[in-house]
């Protein structure tokens, strides 16, 4: 990457491997994160090629309980909702067009039937839409960005899709505590650039932050690039507000960081997926915005080598390492043929990760890095290093972490698997599948053979691992050959078949390999007491 | 405090204050706390004097629906726990002062009536144990280390008490995602002290650390000194294992830091006071354990300075702030009368800070406190200050934070109130209480008064205040000028009457001040799903 400072140049330079300073360190915020969903335009044009889930999953079959949408229920809606917008009719009017993007997701893997979308844009509403649907047995399904990986937030048959897009105000922001009150549906981005303004930062990033809602993220437990430093929704939700399927608004929406007064109920809407109520507001605990942002990005010989990279940079940047990101050669590969981008380092290695650190003052940071990058590279742990010295190079750098998603769907169809595994065997799963595939015949560079790369990136520092298998074209044979294979991998090694991207209708089948039956027995229950009729986002989550 | 770096001394001698480095920054680990819980033998002896809770709580009668223990029952269970030491028997054998520290608490506040309590040493021993109680539908009490503050954790009646005492074994730490598993008997303390063999650290730390058991901790969600650090145990505990009331095990002892499979049922468990089930074992992601600690201790003119002192830590120190108490005037000259020891700065000031810091670098926290301190001392927002020198030094002036509970103990009873208010009015209300009790007669120096002292201290980076209203005896008149009114006060300001000690039989009559009736007929329908023969904790909690 020219300008950049090149580690093993200024290593060569010095018998004992200092790197040098040539330039200030980077002063800069979090990255600016692809956008992953499609613009409601190409949706609408693209969106008919896409196979209903119905046809991809016969087995799902509707659920005849559920009442069938009336004109009279139409009606009911409009008048209820007024404004014109907040309706998208597909049963009395020809909606067509408008309806399409509400019905499929970004990755065009599901596609439902629905013929109504609602748009609520206050928590009376929302509680008078599913008061009314239940009483009548009408199926919905919440939907916040539509940028999900697992078709949570898209219909299966000719559910209600309840889209939060017009509830999208902050309600607050409190600088002495650092909480920020918000409605379900402001996006991830607004959030955090309102916060910026505030010198604080939504504790929570991921590649979708320019669509995604933060009712979305609470739904399905974002995890992303801070996790590592900020912690998981569990801890920084202070409060939300909710609505269940019968209409109770349950208003617990608190500011306070303890509150120990009772069952802490929040907590079952975090990650539930808008299968036992709808969230509408959120209530969020929020750090300083860091002063310093640093980034390097390394080239390694292997997996080992990786883990000891890990390891050190946990011990020696402790505090303010903000990310630590694994990248196979192969990812990086697809990257640079996708981009056409320069690779940041010189030759190529099979593995390459990506460290943050974001702390409160500049040069105590950049001493702390240079210490760890002199110790990684004087002892072989890193082959190769670059640091970004200043902000066009911060982000450069990210989109080689962050460009692989959007590089994959440029190829075909790609199988991804979300999955924790502890840390010693975390890479083994993408060798293991690929030798897999490679045996059966399924892996090659012309187009004779369905699958074109098997690659492997994550969150090192959560023990997550992508792996995703890109394919020319989606090929049951395939799909055969790593599923349930993948999931039996995971179940032996105590790790977890979806880590960040929930279950949605992809993975619930599935359940068993990482939850055990008296805990699928419990969820079930909790289901049934929250949502006796089944109207919230059927056919996904849990059976 | 004789050695000490005097802040203001260092100041005098500059004209830009710039606070001198008299020695080299202290490096240590966190304060060794006090002790609360009374030793066994005292318990024994003192335990008679203590009032019945059911003689306390008039309105509160045993429930006709359980059963009464047998001998039958007795037989079973020591046949069932095989050990000697596993059954302390009042029913067919006279075991009064064996029992007797099972029955009350550390504050000599609450008496229960139990003739039996358990030592299971598995979790099918629990298991077991809950199953026989359910069907026979014998009332229990699940008891850590029995250091809670709302007699959560003694029998009211004759509950059998379940004692986790022997379930203390660490089962695992693993090294690279700093994650312990540990059974629920497990002292803090202990945990802790295995941890920092391993350079890593339990997130959390209190008073009772030297007594209260992990399991206890997770039961009643405990806050502590680390929290503003290292976040709430929704966010660091990983996984639990406990057991229902019908003696279903619940296996939920993932050690993995993300796994988006289904409901999140273990938060369940997590500050729910053992009312649905008994947590046996935890899981829990615990930092790497910082290499330095400082700790400075600040006078203050006013309540207003103090909420300038904690911005300023916020913002300059950042990633290193670990700790931000706020100690009244009041509170220190109670230690130093109680205590003896000289207090740390001339001269005696409104308010007192403690700041502490924990990170990898001891220069660079040592830099960031300077600026700070400089800051803070050449603004005037601090009047005084000093910094410690040594782990002695650091030892002792956490110890005027920490030796509050214990110099109000010596004085006779406590009114402990411990909410969490916004920051703006935190310390408001025990200037508001003092002023009641005041205008009511009751405050006075001399014996005729009933109350001593009204004193204020608590987590301010936390907005948890514990107000503690000092009486030379426990007064019913006292009590009904404090209650409903504190409760009342905390209301208007959406403030929690039990930021984290919880309900218990102390605060459960007065949860609709920080609970709306929708919460609590939710909380009430967990309950039932649970414990449908209530036979968990009763008496406690919510109604």
């Amino acid at each position: 990457m020219p300008g950049a400072r090149n580690l093993s140049a200024a290593l060569r330079r010095t018998r004992v491997p200092r790197p040098r300073l040539l330039s200030r360190p980077v002063v800069s915020h979090a990255p600016n994160a692809t956008v992953r969903a499609f613009t409601s335009a190409t949706a609408r044009l693209e969106s008919r090629q896409i196979k209903y889930t119905s046809d991809a999953y016969p087995n799902v079959k509707r659920d005849s309980r559920f009442a069938e949408l009336s004109a009279d229920d139409v009606s009911h809606f409009k008048s209820l909702l007024g404004a014109e917008s907040a309706v998208v009719d597909g049963v009395t009017a020809d909606a067509t067009d408008d309806i399409e993007p509400f019905n499929s997701d970004w990755m065009r893997k599901y596609r439902g039937h629905t013929r109504l979308v609602l748009k609520p844009q206050t928590t009376e509403e929302v509680s008078k839409v599913l008061k009314y649907c239940n009483e009548r047995r009408l199926a919905v399904v919440p939907q916040g960005g539509n940028t999900g990986l697992v078709g949570g937030s898209v219909p299966v048959f000719d559910e209600i899709v309840i889209n939060m897009s017009r509830m999208n105000n902050i309600h607050s922001f409190d600088q002495a505590s650092g909480v920020l009150v918000a409605d379900a549906g402001v996006i991830l981005e607004v959030a955090d650039q309102y916060l910026a303004q505030h010198d604080h930062l939504f504790p929570l990033d991921l590649g979708a932050k320019g669509s995604c809602h933060i009712g979305g993220n609470v739904s399905t437990n974002a995890g992303g690039l801070r996790l590592l430093r900020y912690g998981s929704l569990h801890g920084s939700v202070l409060g939300l507000e909710a609505v269940l399927p019968d209409g109770t608004i349950v208003d617990a929406l608190s500011t306070l960081r303890k509150n120990n007064t009772g069952y802490d109920l929040k907590q079952l809407f975090i990650g539930a997926e808008g299968t036992i109520g709808l969230i509408t507001a959120v209530s969020i605990q929020c750090p300083p915005r860091p002063k310093a942002v640093n980034v390097a990005y390394f080239g390694l010989e292997s997996f080992e080598q990786v883990q000891q990279a890990y390891l050190q940079a946990k011990g020696q940047l402790s505090e303010i390492l903000s990310a630590f990101e694994l990248m196979d050669g192969r990812s990086q590969r697809l990257v640079h043929e996708s981009t056409g981008n320069k690779y940041p380092l010189e030759g190529e290695h099979p593995f390459y990760c990506l460290v943050e650190t974001s702390g409160s003052n500049a040069e105590h940071d950049m001493a702390k890095l240079e210490s760890f990058l002199e110790h990684v590279m004087g002892e072989g742990i890193v082959a190769d290093g670059v640091l970004a010295q200043d902000e066009t190079q911060f982000r450069s750098l990210w989109r080689w972490r962050e460009g692989i998603t959007e590089a994959l769907s440029h190829l075909g169809g790609t199988y991804k698997y979300d999955v924790s595994i502890p840390l010693p065997e975390l890479y083994q799963l993408v060798e293991d599948c690929k030798e897999r595939l490679v045996q059966k015949g399924f892996v090659g560079d012309d187009d004779s053979f369905p699958v074109r790369a098997v690659v492997g990136y994550g969150h090192m520092g959560d023990s997550n691992l992508h792996l995703n298998v890109s394919v020319r074209q989606y090929d049951k044979e395939v799909e055969k050959a790593i599923e349930p294979w993948v999931y039996e991998w995971i179940q032996k090694r105590q790790g977890s078949i979806s880590a960040e991207h929930g279950l949605g209708i992809a993975k619930r089948e599935f359940i068993g390999y990482s939850q055990n039956e008296t805990m699928v027995k419990l969820m079930k229950q909790l289901k049934d007491l929250y949502d006796p009729k089944s109207i919230m986002n059927p056919y996904k989550f849990i059976k």
